[in-house]
C-alpha cells in the first residue's frame, strides 16, 4: 500500500493545478483524428496584439495536448484550408439583445463559422477572439463535432467580476484553500507564473475584472509601492482581457494623506481621492475602479461625517472623472438598531438613496439579505431600486457551506437567486433582469463571485469546488445555462470523458447543495453556524443584550415552535418585498418550504404540506440529509475506474469528512431543538447516540484559538 | 515573448516541488552505465517493515529517475550478485564516538559496504537502514564512485528536530512560503500526499521530530477531536523514524478542563495534564513530547503562580511518566524589567535553576541572546547551564534574514554558533559539545530549527531557501560538515551537475550572509528592523518610557558613537560569558568587528583596526554590501545555462528585489546614522539621491495593517 503510493503518485497524478484547462489527449483517436483534418494550422493577421498571442497560445496548448499535435502559426490564411483563422473585425454581427448595454456586450462576443475550408474565429474586438479561442477549445474538449459549427455568443452581463478577499499580510478572509495567491513582498520583480495560469482561467470563462483585496481593506494598497507591484500584476491580466480593481479603505486620505478627516463632502478629501486616482491611472491606465464596504462592521465610512452612501460613493465617481472606471459601493450594512432585524437593515439604509447615486456607481448586493447562507431568499432591495445598477454579489467560497470539505456544487443557489421573480415590473421580473439591466434599461450591469481560490495547488482546496469558480463564470456569462449543463461540461473537461461517470457526477453535483441545506439549515433555518469561525453548528449560541443577532435570535425556538417571524406580526422584513411575495411567503400555507423558518414562526406540532408535523419533517430532512452524504460515496465510488487515483482519492477522503460533519450537524440540531419540541425523533430514524453535552464539545474545539 | 513562456513552462518547468530529490536523470551515460552494474536489484528481507518499504520505494524511486532504470525488488540476495541489500543487524558496529549517548546515536546510524558483490546498507535499527539508503541516493546524486564504497556515519546529537510555528487557522508565524501545510480541516480522513513527501525530505536529511504548531500553542491541539488528527499525521511519520511533538499551552487545564488554576503544584493540574498525556500516548504511542513557551511574550506560564520555570518543567516531565517523552522548555524570554537590558534577560532567569530540572527537560535556548538576528554573539547559557541538556534552536525561516526575497544560506550562520567557544572547560569548549552533550556528559542531546516551509508548491518561497532547511538537517546530523560542502552537495541535487556552476552557486551561497549582514546591520548592529513585521529597515524608532526596547534602544546612537556598551560600565551583559570572552569582546582593541556594536558603543571618529573610522567602516560595509547584491546577480547570470529556465527567472527576478531593499537598507541606516554622526559620506561612495523622510516613508507601507 505504502510502497505503491510512493512509488506510483508521482509519475501520474493529477494535482488539480491545470483545473478545466486540463488538455489531456482525447481518448478517442477516430475523433482525434477527425479534429485533426480541421485544425492543421493557426493563422492570425495581428502578431503582436498581446491578446491574439495570448488566444494562439492556448489554442496552440490546447491542441497540442487534446490531438498530441503541434500546430504552426501562420501570419495568414493565404488560402489554405484546413485550418483556424483568428480575426477581428469591428463589424462582425454578434447579438447581444437589444438593451442598454447592447453595443458593449457585442464587443466581447465571439463568431465561430465555417468559411473557406476554415475554422473563422471572429470578434469585434481582442478579447471577443480570446474567448472565442477559449469556446473553441471547451467545444473539442467535450467532444462536439466540428462540422458545420456556427457559434455565436456574447455575454449578458457587461462586468463579470472576481472579488478577492485577500489581505496583505497572505491571508484570505473566509478562504479555505491555502494562502492568497498574490505573492506582494515579491512584486513587482517576480511575476509568479501561477498569475497566468490565473488569467487564463477566468479568461477561459470570460471573468473581465478582478478586484484583488479584501473589502475589509488595507490602505496599503493604495500606496504608491503598492501600486506599482499592482501594475505588474495588471499586465499579466490585461492581455486576457481583465482589468484590475482596488477595495478601498474609506479613511485612507486620513492614513496616507495625513487629513484630518475623511468627510466626503471636505474639498482636501476630495482633492486627496482625485490625486490619488490621478495617480492609479497613470500607473495602470486600465484600471477598473473602486470596490467599497463603508460604515458595515467596523469599517470607517461617510457616515462617520453624518454623510450619507451616496455622498461617499458619489465622491469616488467624481475622482474618477473622465477616467474609466467605476464604482461599486456595497449595501451589506448592518450597523443599525441590534434590536431591529438584520435582515431589514440593506434595505432600510438603501432604498431611500436609489435615484442619487452618481452614473459611474453601482450598489453592489449580497443574493441574500443576510449573508451568504445556505439557502436565503433573494434580497429585497433586487427590484426596488430601479434606478440604480446594482451588481449581484455572490459567494464562490463556501464560508456557510462547508468550507473545502464538503461536495457542495453552487450553480444551483446562484441559479435560484437570478430566477427569482421579484415582480418589480409584473411577473417575470427576474432578479436576472435586474442585474443585466434590461428590466430598466440601465446602461451599465455587472455580477461579482467571491473568489474560492488561494495558493493551494489545486486552487480551490475540494477538487469540485474548482466547479463553483467555473460555474461563477458560465453563468456571469450566460444565466440561461442550467447548472446541469455546466456540471457536465466541468465534468467532462475536467475529471473524465467516460459519459456514465460524467452522469453520474453531473447527478452528485446538482443534488449537493440540496443535501448540504437538509443536514444544516433545513426549512429555511440559518444563521445557526459556529460563531465567528462559521464551521459546525452552534444553534445552542444564546442571544444577550449585547449580542442579540446570534444563533438562538435567528431561529428563535421556543416551547411553541421554530422560525422568524417576518411577517407583518413580526419583524414585517417581508413588507420589503412586492405585494405578490408578501402574500405567497406571508401565508403559512404557500410559503415555499425551504423558506418557511425565514418568514414564520411555525409550532412543533403543525402539520406541513408534506403531510408531516414540523417537528417530524425536520428530523427528516435532517436525517435524509446526512444519509444522502452516503449516497454521494456510493456514487463516487461507482466512478473510480474512469477517474485519476489521487484525485479519486482526494475526493473519497473528503466525502468520509463531510459525512462525520453531517452527522454532526445532524445529531447538534435534532438534539438541542428537541429540548424544545420534546418530542422523540419519529421512526424509521434512530436517535443519537451521543449527547447534546458531547456534541456541544465538538463544535467548542473549533472556538479555541 | 509572452508565447514563449506560455507555450514552453508546462512542460518542462522545474517548480521545486521535489527538493533535493530531484533524481532527474544523470547526465553523464558512462557514470550511469557504471552504476547500473552495481545496481541491478534491491534485497530485503524484511519486506513488511514500513521503514524499510519507505527505504525500498525511495532508492526504486530514485534508481529510476538517476538511471532511467527500474529495479526489482526481491526477498533476499540468495546470491545474487550486483544489487543492494539492505539490513537490518543489532550487532552491526557503528562508530558514534564515546558519549553516554553512543549507544543511542549507533541505533541511527548507518554502514555501507561492498560485500560479495553487493552493495550492503546496514542498520543497528530499521531507521539506520533508511538513512543509508538516502546516504547511498546522495551519493549517485552527487556523482561519487560505486567502487569500494565505505561508508559509515552516525548522528552526533539525538533528537534534530523541525519546529513548525504553524497555527491552527493555518497561518504561520514568520512564515513567508504560504499557508501551513498541515490541512487541520480535512484531517484525519484525508492524508494529503504532500505530507509523505515532507516526511521523506526529512528523513534524507535525518530530521527525527517535529513540533507541529506554534510555540505560541492553540489549546486546540490537546482535544481529543485534534489529537485524532494528529495521529494520523504521525501514522505519515513513523515509517520515516520521525516522532511528532506538540508545543503546549500552558493554561489548557483551565481552558479545556474547566480547572480554577494552571498552577504546577496543584494536585488537579497534575492530574489533569497526567490524564491528558496518557491520552496522548493512547492515541499516539510514539507521541515525542512537549515544547513549552511560558511567561514569554504574554503566554501564561507558572510564574503566573509564583512558581518557576523548573516547578513547570518539572510537572509536565512528571505527567510523561514512564512514557517515552521529552519536556523542551523555552529559555526565550524577557518579560523582566524592561528598563534592564533584554539581552541578559534568559540568562537572569535560568541560569539560577540549572540542576533543578527533572530527566526529561532540556531547555532550549536560541542560538543568540537576543532574537535570531541576522548575526549575535551565542547565546550566554552556552556553557553556563552544564546539569541542565541544553537543545539549540535556529530559525530557519528568514524572519530577520530577508523573509523568502533575499538569498541568504544559513549554513554559516549555524556553524558561527556551534564553533564558538564558550571557554566553559577552558579552550575548546564549543557550543556544539555543549549541545552534543559530551562536554558535560549528558545522555541526552538535542537540535530544533524554526521551520521555513509552507505550501508554496516549492515549499520555502525563495528556492535556495530550501538550502537552509537542507543545511539544518545536515548539520544537526554532523555539525562537523563545512557550508560549504553543504552548499555544494545541495546545489548538485538540486540545480545542476555543471561542475562551474556548482562551484559558482557555491560561492554565492557561502557569501550571501555576509552580504545580507553588510547591508542591514554590519559590525554589530541589531534589531533596528522594522517595528513588529520585521521587514526592511526601521532604525529611528524612538524609545520611549513605555516602550523602551525599540531601535533606538538597542544601536543607542547618539552625538558622540554608535553602540549598546554591554560591559561593565554599561549593562555589563558581557559578565554572562566566561572570562576569556569577557576580556576579548570587553576590549575595543580585540573585539571581533563583526560584534562591536553589540557590546561597545564607539566614537563615530574612532578609527577601527581596518584602518577607517567607525563612521566610515560603516558607510563603506553598507556601500559595499549593497553593491554585493550586484555581484549575486551577476554570478547568477553567468550559470543560466546550466539551470532550469523557470528556476533561474525565479531567483534572477528575487536577486531585483534583493538589491532594490539593500538600497532601501543602505539609504535608510547612513541617512539616518548621518544625522547622528554629522560626517559626509566617504568617497568613493556617492550620498543617496533621496532624503531620509522618503526612506522613512517606504518603510511605513509595511506597517499599515
Amino acid at each position: 500500500m505504502l510502497l505503491l503510493a510512493v512509488g506510483t503518485r508521482h509519475a501520474v497524478a493529477d494535482d488539480g493545478y491545470r483545473l478545466w484547462l486540463k488538455y489531456d489527449l482525447l481518448p478517442d483517436a477516430a475523433q482525434r483524428k477527425a479534429y485533426q483534418r480541421s485544425l492543421r494550422f493557426i493563422a492570425t493577421e495581428e502578431r503582436t496584439n498581446p491578446t491574439l498571442q495570448a488566444a494562439t497560445a492556448e489554442l496552440q496548448r490546447g491542441l497540442n495536448g487534446l490531438l498530441g499535435q503541434s500546430v504552426p502559426v501562420v501570419g495568414r490564411s493565404s488560402g489554405k484550408k484546413g485550418g483556424i483563422v483568428l480575426r477581428v473585425d469591428p463589424n462582425v454581427r454578434i447579438d447581444a439583445g437589444s438593451g442598454a448595454t447592447a453595443a458593449a456586450l457585442a464587443k466581447e462576443g465571439y463568431r465561430i463559422t465555417t468559411e473557406k475550408g476554415n475554422l473563422v474565429v471572429t470578434g469585434q474586438r481582442d478579447a471577443g477572439v480570446l474567448y472565442g479561442a477559449f469556446a473553441l477549445l471547451r467545444h473539442l474538449q467535450t467532444g462536439q463535432p466540428l462540422a458545420g459549427i456556427s457559434l455565436s455568443s456574447a455575454p449578458k452581463i457587461q462586468y463579470r467580476f472576481l472579488n478577492h478577499w485577500d489581505n496583505q499580510n497572505g491571508t484570505i478572509e473566509r478562504g479555505y484553500a491555502g494562502a492568497s495567491i498574490w505573492q506582494w513582498y515579491e512584486l513587482p520583480e517576480r511575476l509568479d507564473p501561477r498569475y497566468t495560469d490565473y488569467a487564463r482561467a477566468n479568461a477561459s470563462i470570460g471573468i473581465n475584472g478582478v478586484v484583488l483585496n479584501n473589502v475589509n481593506a488595507s490602505p496599503r494598497y493604495l500606496t504608491t509601492e503598492y501600486l506599482g507591484k499592482i501594475a505588474a500584476l495588471a499586465s499579466v491580466m490585461r492581455p486576457y482581457g481583465i482589468r484590475v480593481y482596488l477595495s478601498v479603505f474609506w479613511a485612507a486620505p486620513k492614513v496616507l494623506g495625513g487629513l484630518p478627516t475623511a468627510d466626503p463632502l471636505d474639498p482636501r478629501v476630495q482633492q486627496w481621492w482625485k490625486a490619488k486616482t490621478d495617480e492609479i491611472y497613470r500607473t495602470i491606465p486600465d484600471f477598473g475602479g473602486f470596490l467599497v464596504k463603508a460604515n458595515s462592521e467596523g469599517q470607517p465610512g461617510p457616515q462617520d461625517y453624518n454623510r450619507t452612501h451616496a455622498d461617499g460613493a458619489n465622491m469616488l465617481a467624481a475622482a474618477l472623472g473622465n477616467h474609466d472606471g467605476l464604482v461599486m459601493w456595497r449595501a451589506f450594512v448592518y450597523k443599525a438598531d441590534v434590536n431591529n432585524d438584520r435582515f431589514r437593515a440593506s434595505y432600510d439604509e438603501f432604498k431611500p438613496f436609489d435615484g442619487q447615486f452618481a452614473d459611474k456607481v453601482l450598489v453592489q448586493v449580497k443574493n441574500g439579505p443576510l449573508d451568504f447562507q445556505a439557502r436565503e431568499p433573494f434580497h429585497p432591495l433586487f427590484g426596488k431600486m430601479p434606478q440604480t445598477p446594482l451588481v449581484l454579489e455572490v459567494q464562490i467560497t463556501q464560508e456557510y457551506l462547508g468550507f473545502a470539505t464538503h461536495l457542495v456544487y453552487l450553480a444551483p443557489l446562484f441559479k435560484e437567486c437570478l430566477d427569482s421573480d421579484t415582480y418589480a415590473k409584473g411577473p417575470g421580473s427576474t432578479v436576472a433582469k435586474i442585474v443585466d439591466g434590461s428590466l430598466d434599461h440601465h446602461a451599465i450591469s455587472a455580477i461579482a463571485g467571491v473568489a474560492n481560490i488561494g495558493s493551494d495547488r489545486n486552487w480551490t482546496g475540494h477538487p469540485i469546488a474548482q466547479a463553483n469558480w467555473y460555474a461563477f463564470g458560465r453563468l456571469a456569462w450566460d444565466y440561461e445555462l442550467t447548472s446541469e449543463a455546466i456540471a457536465q461540461e466541468w465534468t467532462r473537461m475536467t475529471l473524465t470523458a467516460e459519459p456514465k461517470a460524467v452522469a453520474t457526477i453531473t447527478d452528485m453535483m446538482v443534488k449537493s447543495r440540496d443535501i448540504y441545506v437538509r443536514y444544516t439549515t433545513p426549512l429555511g433555518l440559518h444563521h445557526i453556524m459556529g460563531h465567528g469561525v462559521h464551521f459546525g453548528p452552534e444553534p445552542w449560541l444564546p442571544s444577550t443584550p449585547r449580542n442579540r443577532w446570534t444563533a438562538a435570535f435567528y431561529h428563535s425556538a421556543d416551547a411553541q415552535g421554530l422560525g422568524f417571524d417576518r411577517t407583518a406580526s413580526g419583524s414585517n422584513a417581508l413588507g420589503q418585498y412586492a405585494p405578490q411575495i408578501q402574500q405567497q411567503w406571508g401565508n403559512r400555507q404557500t410559503c415555499p418550504l425551504d423558506y418557511l423558518m425565514w418568514f414564520q414562526h411555525v409550532g412543533w406540532s403543525q402539520p406541513l404540506r408534506t403531510g408531516k408535523t414540523l417537528w417530524n419533517e425536520l428530523c427528516y430532512r435532517y436525517y435524509t440529509g446526512a444519509d444522502s452524504v452516503l449516497w454521494l460515496q456510493q456514487q463516487w465510488q461507482q466512478v473510480q475506474p474512469a477517474l485519476d487515483p489521487t484525485l479519486f482519492a482526494n475526493v473519497q477522503a473528503r466525502l468520509q469528512t463531510q459525512h462525520k460533519e453531517a452527522l454532526w450537524w445532524r445529531d447538534a440540531c435534532v438534539l438541542y431543538f428537541q429540548t424544545f419540541a420534546r418530542q422523540p425523533i419519529p421512526a424509521p430514524f434512530t436517535p443519537p447516540t451521543r449527547t447534546l453535552d458531547q456534541v456541544k464539545e465538538l463544535a467548542e474545539v473549533y472556538q479555541l484559538k
